[in-house]
């Protein structure tokens, strides 16, 4: 029997739910009265290692058979991603493989290490890190997850909107980021199969603005270069989830660096917590164009926090 | 008929309750397995403007009669009681004069001002701004409020702790800074009327112990300098809190520089929100004794998150 889409993130959700925290949503008066709508900010900063990603790490974990779960999960991941496949893989008791380029900063290599994470690094390319991963799954026999191309993954993803619409039924509009596009393919299922009349907006830096195009020109397009701060955005998505998010995200919309910094100092100063600045750039979107949302009730996924205090980009006034 | 402290307490609780905000309590699995220890963050830094001062504030300014209402209240403050009489003030339709010191930095105006605060320069002295709030209270009739040495702002300020001994009755210890002695005195009386056998513990910068130095001679000592990052822990106890902490607090841990600069990165990190450095005091205080707390129950009031994010103390690693 194949179930629907509407059973399969039901049945996500049952499975997750017991090993993610169900993350508070928060809400500012003085940031609803700067945008003059209401806002509901799911707060995913909290989730265990710090990111929504840690959800669809578990989804995808989950649904391997017994046999494939021994033999472990491996993926290519310098950010979040590689951090939440090590601690849910740990937490299931599976050996997670994680292919890291060379390059990444130490911090994000301990990170790794200390979710018990078994690192190979691989040079800094992509054709270097697939071929580390088929390395991997060759010798070991392991399941490659991928970051967000990945049905799995995305139901999990779509997780954090299912708990924020059980608790807000009437919100006119969720907004996401988008990088992979794991996040709002999921949360736009979500917002189809559990919400009334919500719609899915996208927000995406402008200058890697490559889901925006694809959704004008109708096709997977990439980025030239992938200069922004936020680093959880660089990636384009893929054939999994790109007809989801064709089919139901309204409209993706872009916003300036200055203007995710601004949003990411907003809502350090205003809402007290950490955020990476991945997870200001919806409220950058919301900022940016608020008089079209005017009166509106928003969700807001707040994707992560896992940012380097000692490198922040505030600058001195 | 004159109320018990008991019964002041209870009284303050259940009239600060609908003004502020009942801050939540977070948990980290791995802050607990660096301590040894069970930590419930009491997180002040969500409360109203951004500290639990506005729960004294409050209180003080609803203990005043009508007419005393009418004629207004004065501080002079240039740290976050001077936001939080402002806030409490327009809340409860009460003019606040404020009395700053003419250098303090042009953000801490800016935010007594966006909370209706009317501010009189002074000289930064304290004999000015002595002589300010004077002469305020002589033109006004305006009702002096003290940031720390006031019995109704001690009472508001132990609403926190009475909060957090609703949902955790067996703390066996609750943590809290020590600055004017506002905070740890109302906590103690809480403690000690409201909780079986919690221990009030305070914790303050190496540099500026004066309230361990005043616990040790039994009188209340001063400070030679005031040089410390914990900016809000610089003044000296008062004759109103003094013989509170003196009876009902048990020992007071000094912590060095370095040690709350880490204890704040941490809580940054793991807990993924923002507090200011005289919140991270009491965390760094067990960390540096966690020998002598292990496997207790330990209450930590994280006093405020008002923290200029462009000036932060995290070196660049």
């Amino acid at each position: 029997m194949t179930l629907t889409p509407r059973n399969r993130l039901l049945e996500s959700y049952a499975q997750v739910k017991g090993h993610v925290h169900r993350t508070p949503i928060m809400t500012s008066s003085l940031l609803n009265a700067m945008t003059l709508s209401d806002i509901y900010f799911k707060c995913e900063n909290f989730q265990k290692m710090g990111a929504f990603k840690m959800r669809g790490a578990i989804n995808a974990i989950l649904q391997l058979s017994d046999n494939n779960r021994k033999n472990g999960v491996v993926t290519h991941s310098s950010g979040n991603f590689a951090q939440a496949v090590s601690l849910a893989a740990r937490n299931l008791g599976v050996p997670a493989y994680i292919v890291m380029p060379i390059n990444s900063p130490q911090v994000k290599k301990d990170a790794v290490k200390s979710y018990g994470g078994i690192i190979t690094e691989s040079e800094p390319t992509l054709e270097a890190r697939e071929a580390g991963a088929m390395k991997i799954i060759e010798d070991t026999g392991a399941s490659f997850l991928h970051p967000s191309n990945n049905i799995n993954v995305i139901l999990g993803q779509g997780t954090a909107a299912i708990e924020l619409f059980e608790d807000l039924p009437d919100l006119d509009y969720v907004f996401t980021p988008v990088g992979g596009g794991g996040l709002i393919a999921g949360t736009a299922l979500a917002a189809h199969y559990f919400c009334n009349n919500c719609k899915t907006i996208g927000a995406e830096p402008a200058n890697v603005d490559d889901a925006y195009r694809s959704l004008k020109s109708g096709k997977i397009e990439t980025n030239e270069h992938t200069v922004t701060i936020a680093d959880g955005l660089r990636t384009n998505l893929g054939d999994k989830n790109f007809p989801i998010i064709k089919e139901l995200v309204q409209e993706i919309i872009r916003v300036e660096e200055n203007e995710i910094i601004e949003a990411m100092r907003l809502i350090w100063e205003r809402l007290k917590i950490v955020i990476e600045p991945s997870s200001a750039v919806p409220f950058a979107a919301l900022l940016k164009e608020k008089n079209r949302f005017k009166n509106k009730k928003i969700g807001i996924i707040l994707s992560g926090g896992n940012v380097d205090v000692s490198n922040l980009p505030f600058s001195q006034v």
